[in-house]
């Protein structure tokens, strides 16, 4: 009988591994072991009533007040001794002073990198009905926000007004959000960038929104039954584009529809993400960093997986040279970032399938409203 | 000059630490180091042009990508080498892989244990005044929900039913979310548990709600702008409670207003603890755990600190025999729950102020909605 196990320690509610594993969401902390002798919660008596009818089928359900010592240190030690356990494996971000005091009583604690349960960056076709469930939620948001702005009219200094008031990046995210919440989903931190904050990546967004400029739309919202995430950015213009953003638009657009035509299983991530940067660049959009340090062009990477984590395996950039090999949920996600006019950025959300992608995404693209 | 610093690495977003510590709110991780040469904040040029602007005054921002190397271990390792620092504090959840990695290195990393800053448990107005604000949402929220069950009829099953349809839990649910929304803040896991759903305290409860019996509400919502939360529970009955509802409802409410009494800067939570569990029993309500290992009567902390974590220090259990120094925010939250019937929770969020507590709290309580 092995005397190695897989432990992991969190909140099923935002360590996603936990969740996958147990099936059981959770606002505070549970342990989880996988040994020979079967899967394992132990969570408190505030969680363990609950844990025995929502954790998978096959998973044992312990009460951390059946153990001499409930705290953790003392119930993961009681198991290892119960179970013959002399070394866990754990996720590379598990708890040191967990993992410190362990090592203090001779087990051994290994952090491993990479993917935790390999099955993660795979999806089974449920996986991919929740993530699509998710996905049609983000389209409602965008779709939502498109109709705010077709609403919209444009002041003397070409400011946004509607209902009324002048439109702000803080009431067009609140309308998306809205919109998410109807279609049973949680919101992420929706993006609504205008003008020079959309060249910031991360910018959230805040204050009036200005006619004629490119408006950065990222909405990403979590479904509240199952915690899969879908995830979708457009990026408009309430009136008319000038001649640099509506190039700039035209190579993310291409550079994002030539990713999706090599994504495969066989594929490389790194070379597509490559493929994708040249025709950008091919169009005249460099990428650098300017005196003051800020980088400008495109410099994040192509896409990431999306799951029960809005961010995970497999990551689609310079960096990823192994083949992707099917079953994968990614991002593609080219943008272009300048701080003279904004930002740009094109997303959608595709399943690779066998010989190519199945897209996730319905919703068209737009650069323009009226 | 010291060669020991403070190192946290983590999302803005989510690790309250250091949110606390440099202001920035971020969706990945970055770095936060803190030497005798000052304050610094590393991060990716994914957000470093919206970190030299966001991050709390005295905060140097610094690029990943100025480093040889610009992965964590690289650029930690690189600034311990600049600086001479020789050992890292780290927060006791601080990520095993990196510790391990930099131990290799000869860096010495050290978890501590409890509060990292110690000051992020006694609140300053500014913050009290943030944690107001969320917790005039949630009571938005709660109005809303009383609201709905005011407006709703119930069936010849005993079944609620809100505008021609069946009120399920998810639906009065998202109608508070969507006040939540509307008052600028993002839900927790709003919880709407009715009937036995509620005797489990982690339970958001599902399904169609019943007339006569009692329905856990906890809403916990998170200030957008600021990130500080609000937390509010009441319990209501639509309809008629029973005798021992009623009995339960008033223990509990008898247990938290004493509990609310008592507590002032040098109050012990211990002590406080059992005084309120001590007049629930007098009223007849026995904590234990029956033969299935589920626990009933009030099995969970009377409270617990709020702030930018929705737990976070100091804890009001039997376990904190540290005496209150004035400036925490705690919940105060007594509660009843039999798996016969349901359970009862009364939640108030108050401040420890010279003498006594300042309420946080303004809406009332109410048990029986017509």
């Amino acid at each position: 009988m092995s005397d190695i196990a897989k432990l992991i320690i969190g909140a099923g509610e935002r360590l996603a591994d936990i969740r996958y594993a147990s099936g059981l969401s959770t606002p505070d902390d549970f342990l989880y072991l996988e040994s020979e002798a079967g899967k394992f919660v132990i969570c408190s008596s505030l969680e363990f009533a609950r844990a025995k009818v929502e954790c998978k089928p096959g998973v044992t359900v312990l009460n951390t007040a059946d153990f001499a010592d409930s705290a953790n240190l003392g119930v993961i030690a009681e198991f290892a001794q119960n179970q013959q356990i002399t070394k866990f494996l754990v996720p590379a971000d598990f708890p040191l002073k967990l993992a410190d005091d362990l090592r203090m009583r001779q087990i051994s604690v290994e952090p491993l990198t990479g993917a935790f349960f390999a099955g993660r960056e795979f999806k089974t076709r449920d996986e991919v009905n929740q993530i699509i469930r998710a996905q049609r939620a983000a389209e409602r948001g965008m779709r939502r926000a498109w109709e705010i702005l077709g609403e919209a009219s444009v002041n003397r200094k070409k400011i946004l007004v509607w209902h009324g008031e002048t439109l702000s990046s803080e009431i067009l995210r609140t309308e998306i959000d809205l919109e998410l919440l109807r279609a049973g989903t949680v919101s992420g931190n929706t993006i609504c960038a205008g003008g020079v904050q959309g060249s910031q990546p991360h910018n959230l967004g805040s204050g009036p929104l200005a006619a004629d400029a490119p408006i950065v739309i990222d909405i990403f919202p979590r479904d509240m039954a199952t915690g899969y995430w879908g995830d979708l950015t457009r990026t408009v213009v309430k009136g008319k584009a000038g001649a640099t953003v509506k190039k700039a638009y035209d190579a993310v657009k291409a550079a994002r529809d030539l990713a999706q035509s090599l994504l495969k299983p066989g594929a490389i991530p790194a070379e597509v993400t490559q493929k994708a940067t040249a025709i950008m660049e091919a169009a005249g959009f460099s990428t650098g960093r300017d005196d003051a340090g800020i980088d400008y062009g495109f410099f994040h990477s192509l896409g990431h997986g999306v799951g029960l984590d809005i961010h995970e395996l497999p990551r689609l950039s310079v960096k990823n040279h192994q083949p992707l090999q099917g079953g994968e949920v990614v991002t593609v996600e080219p943008g272009l970032y300048y701080a003279a006019w904004g930002g740009i950025r094109l997303e959608n959300l595709v399943s690779v399938i066998p010989g190519g992608i199945e897209l996730l995404t319905q919703i068209g693209d737009l650069l323009e409203i009226d």
